[in-house]
């Protein structure tokens, strides 16, 4: 967080070796990049791997394997994988990484690939275990770099449902509003949409512009705050059951908040940098909270079940809406890290191409 | 809310008369006083029954059933029961009341005795329908109008043991802050004891007073916000697991959700009075809950399940704590009601002996 030396740069690393026998070398083909690399390349965040001095970036990656150790079993040579991010912690109490289901680790020692403690995935080959990764059929390999920002609304449309169970509610007719239009954001009204919710996306910018009209194109519903109030987004959408917040600033958050409906869900994805304490009619919240029957929901980082839901997921979605999905990508090569990390490209989600076979 | 002419008084009533043939007819023993109440006799709360230019107080109650309809096969005379307080709304479309959850009413529509709409349990007599009436040992006599506010934390507990299957979490070994040392929080300890979590009291008054001796005696701890600021309380518990807010104020409570643990859940029940906005650090929060995986319950009311849960519970609490949940009470004649409702009198829970058995 706080290194000797603040540089990006592409450094040469010795090709990884397979170490155990469950162990497969992956060659990269495309890391996408998010505002957590963003974040990590103005060292904000993350954490180099101790001892390193330098972190390599990139934690949404798609490879394909080329090595299998002798005891592999779940991978072959030649498949495309997509691996996971966050690594269990080593502690025998936490019960969730003893589970597998480290996204929900209690001790906060877990580490995580091109952020937190263990080099990431923008370089041409790493070593990884068998167990994080998940298999990818052939025909997603134009769109399965989005897997992993797909993850992120997996892991919290998994927990509403499950929420949601504790009362008569189902899915059929409700509402859902995505707070923010990053690919995040866009991914998750596209899971909503398949799900059965009504959707809105609610962002800054006025449409018409290239969100608005992916969001349109799955058939989502646009509204921009700079035209439409909290409570003018309420009149158009009625009772709001869910909003997914993909913005990661905290003041339209708990401004929509303020709208949410009677046994409705608030899920926050969302990391915002520090800025100065906001007013909030904390009383307003808490009577709506309370006379509401509200969930508020916090949802970080995803488990290996999210990841198989995501891949069944992109197909559906290039299924019913053929392009859509590909249209969110822009491809640059890796010498374009610098503008990537620190500039602000065009397009919606930016991917480095990295092995050979980049489409 | 905002009636011609506002004074508390004992009117008269004609007897009720059974109607369908599925109502009781009840004679009252007991009536808890709670805030609730204290709010509506200070005519900021609560909606007289339509056509109505009073409201008869009163939603925690024992009573006595005294009368059955020709359909009644639920009661017999002669049994002792707490009758719950919300009725469904009115509305086909709405699932939660039309499958026995009007304690989630999607419209609002909903009535409550003694608070919205229809007259209370403050009488000597009422009618209801028997789909209503939780049947009580005759052991739990002197401890029954309990029932209703304990059912808060029936409902709350039920909630959360529901959405911390979500993840590898268990119940065994976890703590809980109880955010209040009124008659709803001292309850909420009790059963959070009886549901296995370590229990820390965080109200305001210094021990030692009655209410910390009432958290003491079932094995709580006790902690005062003016010796302990929220970070010595975290220093206290440890991990904060469960927050269950009894206060009814959101200034402690925001403080005390700032320290609430990984994995934690912070259950609202509180409706507080409506103040000044208050300045939040809404981005810690938000990161806070995000990056900790931590969910925010409100929850209002309850169902007949929790009604159900509650009479077990109290009589579990007085097997493992003799004489603790009668200490909480303390009983008054009906002509002290000018007094119960608006002054501030002595002890933990205000009861009004109304029937002539009262104890």
């Amino acid at each position: 967080m706080n290194p000797a030396r603040r540089s990006l740069e592409i450094v040469e690393h010795d090709e990884p070796q397979l170490g155990s026998a469950t162990d497969v070398r992956l060659r990269l083909l495309e890391v996408g990049v998010c505002g957590t690399d963003r974040e990590i390349a103005a060292f904000e965040y993350g954490d180099p791997p101790p001892g390193s001095e330098h972190l390599v970036i990139g934690h949404e990656a798609l490879a394909r394997v080329v090595d299998v150790g002798t005891g592999v079993t779940a991978v072959e040579p030649g498949a495309l994988v997509v691996p996971m991010v966050r690594r269990p912690c080593p502690h025998a109490s936490c019960r969730p990484c003893r589970s597998g289901r480290q996204d929900f680790c209690a001790t906060g020692d877990f580490r995580e690939r091109g952020i937190k403690q263990q080099h990431g995935y923008m370089a041409e080959a790493v070593v990884d275990d068998q167990e994080y990764m998940s298999l990818v059929p052939e025909e997603l390999r134009p769109v399965a770099v989005l897997v992993e920002p797909l993850t992120i609304a997996e892991k919290a449309l998994e927990q509403v449902r499950h929420i949601q169970r504790r009362l008569p509610w189902g899915t059929d007719g409700h509402t859902a509003v995505v707070l923010g239009a990053g690919p995040v954001g866009l991914l998750g009204a596209m899971a909503l949409i398949v799900a059965g919710f009504e959707t809105w996306v609610y962002s800054r910018s006025p449409a018409p512009n290239q969100k608005a009209a992916a969001a349109e194109a799955v058939g989502a519903r646009y509204l921009s705050s700079e035209t439409h109030s909290v409570d003018q987004l309420r009149e158009e959408v009625g009772t709001i059951d869910l909003v997914y917040e993909a913005v990661g600033a905290s003041k339209p958050a708990f401004d929509v908040l303020s709208v949410l409906g009677t046994n409705g869900v608030f899920v926050f994805t969302g990391v915002p940098g520090r800025k100065a304490p906001v007013e909030v009619d904390t009383d307003r919240l808490m009577r709506d909270l309370v006379l509401r029957n509200q969930v508020v929901l916090g949802s970080v980082n995803a488990g290996k079940g999210a990841f198989e839901e995501a891949i069944g997921h992109l197909r559906e979605f290039d299924r019913r809406w053929p392009g859509a999905v590909r249209s969110l990508l822009t491809h640059h090569p890796i010498e374009a890290y610098e503008e990537l990390l620190t500039g602000r490209a065009g397009g919606i989600k930016q991917v480095v191409d990295i092995g050979e076979e980049a489409s």
